[in-house]
């Protein structure tokens, strides 16, 4: 089944337009798992298992397994969600892009040792770096195009016969690398008026939505400004403010309720949106 | 040592501006080594060995790592180079690129974990996104620039007020981004204009140049265009072209053959461009 059509089941069938992002810092874990021989995997099996009912898909950070030197531990975190939550989609969120048989190497690390369902991808290097992660057809290849820092402004605001680049990235997607219908979007949720400008451009195409909660982003806003006409559109991610939202033996209980009331602040406003 | 030092005394000390990037593909190893329990790390090794009296740097490509599940044998070839090779720097080539404490975790992951001296990085997300690296005063950090692909046209080439997206990255990266002095730029040997318009905005700033040998960049232009006044500057990285200079139990020995031709190839240049 396509990527795209995997995640519209996960958005009806779960409710819910929450994507929990598993960055799972060391020195933030709960004190009870240091001894664990996996902590890491530990601790994102707790959040998983606890969120699980609230989300339309998870999103793990491969950067903080990889400074732990724990790809393992993400190995077994995704086979996990897999095996118990088979209709929820796994986005690995790598942020990958090279050139040639490198791009290669980088979709096979995503799609097959992995088996990631979708993964993040860079675009400064153009299309053609794209194409060996799009060839997986069935895959989700979701492009960054407005990142949620301050810096975003550095080099996506740089601005081209009257378009800005991050317009541009936007509507060579939608036009030029959609042809398996695989391209997804990233747009940070601190910029909703930069996300309204870029749902216009690229239609229904599904957009995952970063920087909610730690990052300050407004959830009302990302509605208003990004949801498509029936209310679905966005994977809004949050990571911190779920996952250590406790931190002590409660943690994962606290993540349930964090989730929980942040999807139904999402569905809230797209009730109101609609 | 600041990493731009350790680079100048490498290729005074080795009289080479040739970088060896290893690219383990395990489909093209050599096929006595399919039984050994490490092959891309005994691949590695003999690579490095055969050929650390012609080199600046080495530059292994994680992507080929981590497709294989084989981040320990990229721990063991870069080991292997700062044990018996200390005064050669391993520039990890990842391409690394995303915010806040998450880029601190890729750097943490470049520089502690694998102990690279340098790592490539993407500038897309603007300047917060490489303040982590950059914090690493003694380390490299080598920001893409002018990709070597025939689709660094797509984005890098977007235009603004006459001048283009990989001109504004570099004017960026010599004014704004250097203050720890530890900035260097990627350009692919098979753009020698743009290098050239990239060497007059930069000074004497380090580029790494990858894209000659199997990608088709020509020693003699890139010389020509990127040089700096005293004949350096350049990080020039040939992958493929070594590597698979032979394919049987003479590889090493091939790639030997292979490296050496290319460091005096580019010497040779180097002393017509004085």
């Amino acid at each position: 089944m396509k990527f795209v059509q995997r995640l519209r089941q996960a958005w009806a069938a779960q409710q819910s337009l929450l994507c929990v992002g598993l960055d799972p810092d060391p020195a933030r874990l709960p004190r009870h798992l240091a001894d664990a021989r996996y902590p890491i995997f530990e601790f994102g099996r707790a959040i998983v298992d606890a969120t699980a009912d609230f989300v339309c898909a998870f999103k793990p950070q491969i950067a903080y397994y990889a400074a732990a030197r724990a790809e393992e531990q993400l190995e077994m975190t995704i086979a996990h969600i897999r095996q118990h939550y088979p209709a929820t989609p796994v986005i690995l969120d790598a942020k990958r892009g090279d050139v040639g048989s490198t791009a290669e190497m980088y979709a096979r690390e995503a799609f097959q040792r992995y088996q990631a369902d979708a993964v993040t991808v860079n675009p400064y290097l153009g299309f053609d770096s794209l194409q060996p992660f799009l060839d997986y057809a069935d895959k989700g290849v979701i492009v960054l195009c407005r990142t949620s820092n301050p810096g975003a402004r550095d080099v996506q605001d740089v601005e081209s016969g009257g378009r800005k680049l991050y317009q541009l990235i936007a509507a060579q997607a939608a036009r030029d690398w959609n042809a398996n219908g695989n391209v997804l979007l990233v747009v940070g949720a601190t910029y909703p008026q930069e996300l309204g400008e870029i749902r216009a451009i690229v239609g229904d195409m599904p957009i995952l939505v970063p920087g909610v909660g730690a990052q300050g982003g407004d959830v009302a806003a990302v509605l208003a400004n990004g949801a498509t006409a029936d209310g679905t559109g966005l994977i809004i991610s949050s990571s911190r403010a779920v996952l250590y939202a406790g931190s002590g033996g409660d943690y994962a209980q606290a993540a349930r309720v964090s989730a929980l009331k942040l999807r139904d602040e999402i569905n809230a406003c797209r009730r109101t949106s609609r």
